[in-house]
């Protein structure tokens, strides 16, 4: 099947399917605690905060999603110009299409005639090893957006059920870390190890301490393996496909484990879907967080409901912030929760200190 | 919108539809212990208390809810009268409409032409900052009814999710301190910090340690984020409250978390539904309790229907404490009870000892 | 209402409706381990115990239930029946009609026209404050049945939802103990401590250390404010009730709350529905098992129905024997069991070890 | 009733109706740790396992269940077709019927017309009290089918539930010991424990040591108390089955008993319905594992299907040795887990280092 057709395929389920996850984030085991006077002005409520070198207004990004086929720019122009609007961040999706077929770079390009703040680019890693990219690849991928970060996704549950699918994933941390060490020497751009909606484990992060920034992109949210499923008409196949339908890492889970063994910056993603679940990211730790399915479906019907649903979730964050009393991001990342379970012993197993 | 139209429409809301959290109190992880001797005499038990001076037959409350518009005379008296044959006590409403219009004191002052028992007045926190209240009004609001004692209602959630809210609670509890205690060199009346329905944590009642009593109004009764997700019509406001519904700390844990930071009175409140419920509270060493939603739906049908519920409260008591074997309040206080999940849990979160 | 009537209705209410507790006995939390190789012949599995100076042929005795009213006859006839042909024990139920009333001692006598088995005589705590009760009372109670043993039963909650309670327990067990510990010098015959469906605490037992045998009859089984709420037509004394219908200390848990401070013979009662139960009570530690409700509703169908459940349940707990490897009781009251929530957090949370 | 026709009435309902507990394996209380990185090759993914001196291209046999009857030649040949195909292994169902009547060891010799894999031949443990059986028949077993080993199946639930059942379990494991030692003598064959769907507990697995492997056989799949029940038509007999329905140990929390106190080769087997099931019992320290029931199930639509089914489930485990990063199987052995609640309390209360 022809790649663009695939990824449209991919939008058209997105938007109109349940596509996620029966299993939650585990953000449910967080509980933020009501600060009964919050001490604080509302009016004073600051959400800034810097990344990758930009000063974004909230600590929202919307996560990498698409490009590479006509109707792409549309998408991607929305969500630039709700972005810029707000003064948020976005990702770009896989830049994969472009680097193969430089007439469809302009379905990711786009997004520079609509905003200047933080635009993020996105190669999938294991293309490194199938595809043999090198250090020009790389390039290509930064300059054709005027990258202001480059996210390299690991998706081996996505690679694996697709019958397209690339599932040589020999060495493949070794192999970036020379390539981006090498790639450093020349231009210093942050990189960040991103999943795609299964989560890192805390030995994922130790191995990937290479990179600048993880985004944990944990499940509960968009499932490939349920989108995926609604692809398959193959009986069989399709059995397969439904025992791991609830396979990987809960967002929550994953960002404690990673914060168990990375000291770098880590990005809260996979089914937030509120400015709670936001504000109990950064309340875990985080320095930003990222949405992607609920910004596809807002993207489609124009730019103006990306904004309405970006400034839903700030508020929502705000409103969260006079009620803990966290005048800041900074004062939020050090409010005291409750993790309750399941979530506390899964991370006493895991040998996660909390 | 009119204040006294804002205030007849919660209490019209209050009465006819659902608006109470789907979370509970968490009173059911309380579970008392039954004494399969007794040993006590049904007709020897004496639920007596002494609260701010006066002398309570039992140690329940009507929680302040009213006042300040014409109707609300009808339900304060039909409070009081209940009150006044039982000897119990009763707070009012937010008095600050009267403080702004000395023409509605009287739906405040009529609970004095029908009680001499324990009364309670109330005012906002964020009103000492909004309107620069100061030693006077607290003076005006006491001499109106002859408190017994004032509660100072601390409702951020309630604040922030009005629209005409106010939203200003910087470094309230800091300008309380201060003015409370100016306050006592004039006149030595009992201050009680009070929530609406969201309970303090530890945190709180710590910065609360110069207030005479906490009342702890935790969640699991009326839910103000429910109430006023009634009154919105717009759709994204209705979506942001929609996650704040059961935003609070619930009662038991409230309590506990109080007491394990503050050392003197608590009384238990929100959500206490019957004489279990108002034993537990007592069994977690609160001197008192509070109940407000029954009673408003009592009191809009007459003080006959008051007395009945409120004797019901007391004869659910009264044979908790014979299947538990406690004669008296006191004993009722030392009793052992079992602590459970998720309530133990989250106190060992809390860093609460129990 | 008369004595007779109300028993009357009882025995009707249990029959025909659903009066048994909402919340079980925790037994589901007890769980045997199956023993793969069994290792035992099940032809050679005895069941023998001796209890009050009889042998039984299996650990299992009917519960006190009734006497005292024509038609009583009937169902104690059948019982006495069922337990001569399996040797089995029985008890009947109080004998206050009788002490009252001389005429109606065939009620209760009628049971040693058809056994020899181990029969125990039953009188109210209560009635030796309110009756003031004696030495003759208990003699008279023994003698007309011939009785091996005598259980005293403690009732507060039936006794303080009943319109026509006795609610005087005051100093009860002091009392108690006086009368028993004089009888003793005249006639040494066992006596129980009995509750009638919602269990002895740890602090209970210790305080009833000088009977000879503690009853548990916990909670999981019948219900008396379920029984009682079936009677009640008044709307408010309903709502009461209500809240009482899931008060009591689970059987389970009585049993070893009983065994933590208690050292003599442990009877394990009050909702047992299978001989799986009834192995469970031996493992936790159990002398003998009882049963009520179901045999009253075989009662009332005939001696064979009582015959056909009792066979049922000492086959049950026959192939339980061999499943967990136990030839005999003894080796049953010694296998290992698991302990799982919520019962094993709640025995710690009491202080008991198990 | 004659043993063939019995036999052929257990795949009848085996195969039309629901014949598996309402109660789980537990396996859903093991959580596999989805590697973000992978850092495999699928297609470098080696499955294979060496067991009783055959090599398997995955570690999955097909459990015992069939022969000695008419019609059972037809299922053992479609096993043994798929078997040979996949190069799995595969046991037979007891062979006592050809034991008894020679004519009918043909019903399991054909499975080596089929293939040369690994083939394990059935004997009852009762059987050697209850028959006598010796060094002989082991001897015929084996030759019978040339057998690389010999499961010696312990079911004492099922002869317990059966009216036609042997109930003489006493001493048989220093029976066995007796005769295995014996036979070993004679020959070295490898002996294996093996229950029919109860699971073995650590008790058991340290009697059993003498025996070469451990076949857990836990409960969570097919339940003989179920299978038995739609047998039962008589009513007090159903009553009692009902009351067996979830006996046994659950197939993870078997796996984990035995392997405390049991060092030598352990199949995880019982209920296992997916290629995750097994990758799970792999990481809890099998060698290998067995399913039986959807095997039958399919055999009985043709051999095809059981090449099917066992591909799929093949399939399964590699996508999970993928997404563990597992190589091979002595790589998927030692991958981490979480052990969640209620097996992980379970443990602890068994005293299973784990
Ligand atoms: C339609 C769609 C396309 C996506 N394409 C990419 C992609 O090209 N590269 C990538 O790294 N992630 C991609 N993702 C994954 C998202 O970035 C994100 O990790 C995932 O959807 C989980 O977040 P969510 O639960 O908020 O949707 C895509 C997601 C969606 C819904
Ligand atoms: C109609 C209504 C009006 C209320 N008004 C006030 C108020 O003016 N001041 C105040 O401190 N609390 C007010 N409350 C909150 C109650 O005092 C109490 O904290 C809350 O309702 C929780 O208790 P409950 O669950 O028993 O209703 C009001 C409650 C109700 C139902
Ligand atoms: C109809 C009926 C009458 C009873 N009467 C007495 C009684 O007179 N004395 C007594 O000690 N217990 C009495 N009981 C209580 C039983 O002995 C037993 O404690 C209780 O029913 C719990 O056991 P079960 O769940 O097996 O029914 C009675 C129970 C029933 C059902
Ligand atoms: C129809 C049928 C017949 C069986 N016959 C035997 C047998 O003869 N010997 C034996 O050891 N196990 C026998 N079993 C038990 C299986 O080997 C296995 O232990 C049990 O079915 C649990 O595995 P499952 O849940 O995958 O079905 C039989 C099972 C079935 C379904």
């Amino acid at each position: 099947m022809e790649i663009s057709i695939r990824k449209l395929e991919h939008i058209f389920l997105c938007s109109h399917c349940n596509v996620e996850y029966d299993r939650s984030t585990l953000l449910e085991c967080i509980e933020l605690i009501h600060k009964g006077t919050s001490n604080i002005n509302f009016d004073d409520i600051n959400t800034e905060v810097k990344l990758f070198g930009k000063r974004l207004s909230a600590p929202i990004i919307v996560s990498g999603m698409t490009g590479g086929f006509r109707g792409a720019e549309e998408i991607n122009k929305n969500i630039a110009k709700a972005v810029e609007e707000l003064n948020l961040g976005m990702g770009l999706g896989s830049q994969r299409a472009a680097i193969v077929n430089k007439e469809l770079e302009d379905t990711y390009r786009v997004v520079r005639d609509y905003t200047e703040s933080l635009v993020i680019g996105n190669l999938g890693a294991v293309n490194f090893i199938k595809d043999g990219w090198d250090l020009e690849v790389i390039d290509r991928a930064i300059e054709m957006i005027d990258a202001d970060a480059l996210a390299i996704h690991f998706n081996p549950l996505q690679e694996i059920i697709q019958p397209e699918g690339d599932v040589n994933f020999k060495n493949i941390s070794e192999k970036l870390k020379d390539i981006i060490s090498e790639y450093k020497k020349h231009r210093d751009v942050p990189f960040i190890a991103k999943q795609v909606g299964e989560g890192f484990s805390k030995e994922d992060a130790k191995e990937l301490e290479y990179f600048d920034a993880i985004d944990v992109q944990g499940s509960g949210g968009t499932s490939w393996a349920k989108v995926e499923y609604y692809r398959v008409k193959d009986k069989e196949k399709r059995e397969i496909l439904k025992n791991f339908l609830n396979w990987g890492i809960p967002t929550a889970q994953s960002i404690l484990e990673v914060k168990s063994s990375y000291n770098k910056i880590i990005i809260g993603s996979g089914g937030l879907r509120s400015g709670i679940d936001i504000a109990k990211c950064l309340a875990l730790g985080c320095s930003c967080t990222a949405v992607a399915l609920p910004v596809l479906r807002a993207a489609l019907k124009g730019y103006e409901k990306v904004v309405e649903l970006l400034s839903k979730y700030i508020e929502e964050l705000k409103i969260t912030m006079f009620l803990v009393g966290a005048e800041n991001i900074e004062e939020l990342r050090r409010i005291p929760y409750i993790l309750k379970e399941p979530l506390k012993s899964i991370l006493v197993e895991r040998g996660c200190k909390v």
